[in-house]
Formats: C-alpha cells, sequence, structure tokens
C-alpha cells in the first residue's frame, strides 16, 4: 500500500511548518514505499545538495525499512556494515525515516539542508504527522 | 532572479486543476532558472517513468531556455543538433517550457504522463499562470 | 498490489517450457508494479547481453504501463517520442510487457535472448498464464 | 566451467529454505565464475535494497574468488586494500561466497535481506549444498 498524493502533501506542508519555526530553510521530499518520489518542495533558501540528498534519505529509508540514522554506526568503520554508503543514491546519516504502521511500509521521508541534528527534528515531525493522519485522519489545514 | 516556492506551488497547483480536467494524471516539476527543483508533484496514477521525464524537461527548458518541443526537429537525423538527446537529462519533445518574461529567464516548468499533446496543453497552462501572476499577483486560491 | 514469489515464479516456469518449446534459451525477469525484480533466470545458452535487457524490458513495461514493443514507433525519428530510448535502463523493441488486470498493474516481465518476435512469444506467454493464475488459480504444476 | 541453471536453482532453492528455516526473508543470487546473473529471486518482504546487495555480493565473490567478509578487513582504513570499496559493484562485508571445488570456479552465491550473521548462514549453507551436490548429485528435491 501507499500514501496518496494529498497525503504525502499535508505531511509535506507540516514539515515546512516546522522548519520555519526552527528557523531552516531545507529540501523535504515523500515517497511511496518503493522510493519512488510523489512530492518534493524546496523551501526558499535551501541548499541546491539538499535536493539530491532529501531524495536519497527517503529512497535509502524506503530501500532499507529504516531511519538512514541507523545506518550511521554500522556504515562506519569497524561496523557490521562498513562500504554500504558506497552504493549509488544510499545516504547514511540523520534525516530519513519510513513511514510505517505496524511493520507495514506506506512511504518514506528525507529532510536535508540544516545540520543533520536539525533535519532529523523536522523529518521526525513528518513520521509523526504521518501518524497521527493515518489513525486519526486531518483535523486541520 | 528566480520564482520563489510559494509562486512555484500556484504554478503547480493550477496545473494539476488543468490536468485533473482533461482526466491525466501527470508528473509537475517546476525548476528555478538554472533547472534545480523547486518543487515537483506526482499525481496518484501517474506512471513512474514520468518522474524522471518531467524533471528532464523542466531541466531541458531551463538550461537551453526553450520549449523542448522546439529541440524536436533539431535532434532527429538530418536536424542542426542531431546527436544532442544523448546529453544526460536532455530530453527533446513536447512538455517542458520556460518560466520567462521579456527574455528574463525565472524559472522553468516540465509535465510528463499523457501524450505529448496533453503533457503540452499542461505545461503552456502553467506558463500561462505565471505570466498572469508575474503581471497581475495572485488574485485568487 | 503485486504478485508474490511464488506466483512470479510459476510464471517464469511456464515461460521456461516454452522458451524449450520454440528452442530460444533466453533469460526471463519478473518485477513488481515498481520495476523491482522478483525473479530472474538465465538459460543455459542465453546470450550475456541478455540478463540487462530483459530486467530493463520489465523495467520499462512497468514504468509506463505499457508493452516495450508499443514504444517502439514513438521513439523512433519522426516519433512522438523520438529520445526516449536514451533515457537509462528504457528499452524500445519488444518482448516487455506489464502484468495487469483491469488496468491496475500488478508487476512487468521481461525476456530477452532470441529474435524480438521470438522473445514477444515467451513473454506474451507468461502474460497469458499470469492471467489464467489471477482468475482461476494455479491447477498444475 | 560452470554450474548450470538447474543446479543453480537447486542451491536457491535449498536457500530459500534455510531462510524460512530462520525466518529472515532475503533476496538471494546466483551467478556463474564470471559474476553474470543465472538466477536471482527476492523473498516475499525482503528488502528492496537487498536486489543490488545480494547481487553485487555475488558478483564481488566471483571476481575476486573470495568470500565477500574476507575483503572487510583489507578495505577498512589502515588495511591492504582501503579504497576498494569504492570500486563499482563491489561489496566488502559477509554474504558472498564463490562456488568453488579444489581451486576451480564454478560460480558464486550472494544473499542480503539479514543481518550479515544470518546472510552468511543462509549463503554458506548454499555453498554447501553446492558442494554435496557437486559430489554425490541431487538425491532429493
Amino acid at each position: 500500500d501507499t500514501i496518496d498524493r494529498e497525503f504525502a502533501r499535508h505531511i509535506l506542508d507540516k514539515c515546512i511548518e516546522k522548519a520555519m519555526e526552527i528557523k531552516v530553510p531545507v529540501v523535504i521530499t515523500i515517497t511511496d514505499a518503493s522510493g519512488n518520489i510523489i512530492v518534493q518542495e524546496r523551501m526558499d533558501g535551501a541548499l541546491l545538495a539538499s535536493i539530491e540528498i532529501s531524495r536519497n534519505k527517503a529512497f535509502t529509508s524506503a530501500i532499507f525499512k529504516k531511519p538512514t540514522h541507523e545506518l550511521k554506526g554500522p556504515s562506519e568503520p569497524g561496523g557490521e556494515l562498513y562500504g554500504i554508503g558506497n552504493m549509488e543514491r544510499v545516504v547514511t546519516f540523520g534525516g530519513g525515516y519510513p513511514l510505517r504502521v505496524k511493520g507495514e511500509m506506506f512511504g518514506a521521508i528525507g529532510v536535508s539542508g540544516g545540520t543533520v541534528e536539525e533535519d532529523m527534528i523536522v523529518a521526525s515531525h513528518g513520521v509523526k504527522v504521518f501518524k497521527e493522519v493515518f489513525l486519526y485522519g486531518i483535523r486541520e489545514k
């Protein structure tokens, strides 16, 4: 199953609000469960590099069914998956999350533009919105 | 100069309305004048191939400052630019347009998902919206 | 929705029988609706080139929701989509088919190794098996 | 020399049984001695990332004539082959094995989807099956 365009857009809009709140211009990408883009948006002033990075973070989370920061330790020297970071389109630092309910994948989100910590704040806000809407529906907009 | 995110989003929303009107699910990409994505959105049911094609149409229009259909004749055997189609990310059929006023580039739009004719209808609607808003501002939303 | 591994394997086995019947060693790939491989198999004596071609035929059919031979005319000089063949992983000759029921995509199949006509015989046999099993279930194996 | 398709399929089927036994959905790839795919299969629920990783593990084992985990130490900072992991399609963690008898290469196997340890359990089971069948033939199926 997958989230539809309106749902993806709602999550993205909420992430932009959060990014404005913490004053960091970012690029946000939301994909389906296979990592195919549904919506991508670059805030004014966001880094050009973040277009590709946010897309790759979402893609990585989709194909590994994992937040990208969970690949950080394993991909470092001495880690179990050292070398995985050379795989095309794979990002091994924070800012990507699966959109998942009870183990079932519905999509993924990737945020890039600030520090990793800031990207994770915005992206995990998107995960929170996804889960709330999934359970209770959209209540405001 | 470049269009900002809100302006890009307004154009994209109008294009989605147009695509719904002619009943063709498409992917729409709007870039800045350098071909860097500002916003991309895939309507439910649109071809997965269109994610890349719409992006490349906008990119091509940005870097050539031309609608993509104007590259069609020149890119064919016997044409002046025969071979240009081998250039990475270049699309030589219709559906991409520059967003330009009096020769000045502000961005580009690319649409993919229907026939070339349908893609051009949706994308050129985006150009029309761009020009109206540029001249008169956003009057409704 | 998507076909599962056992279903994909059943279709592939039937295609191998068909390829043996017409005495052409081929490579067969079956993907999900997004073009991600479920099963791929190379018959003894099949061309090495066919590993990539069969995979790309299935991928192309998935992302365009079309048999690959329907891209042939449009991708040729003078055709509506001339230039599309330069897109990475896109094949514009016969041997790829969507696995689809009533407009809904379940996967795709790609066959390579013989002439285009032979590849199409084997791949379209796979489509026939897919539809029969989808409607009536697996009756023999 | 190389293993044929039926032999490859037999090994793969036994690996799927093993993966089911340890309850980990994986992707399994078996190649010839040159690293060209003979058969690849993705179990239901396996990570999409594993399609490429399992293929690359088999490829790496074929072209280095080594299990992939033996590249781990040498590929790390300070190791003799540090940098080798930047080579396209090379994987430097466990789950890939050559299929080899008395120094002669017949093919390679790559497994991905679980932890590295789980992947190695499934892939080395494939090696064991390969050797048994090579010496004594297929006794059950």
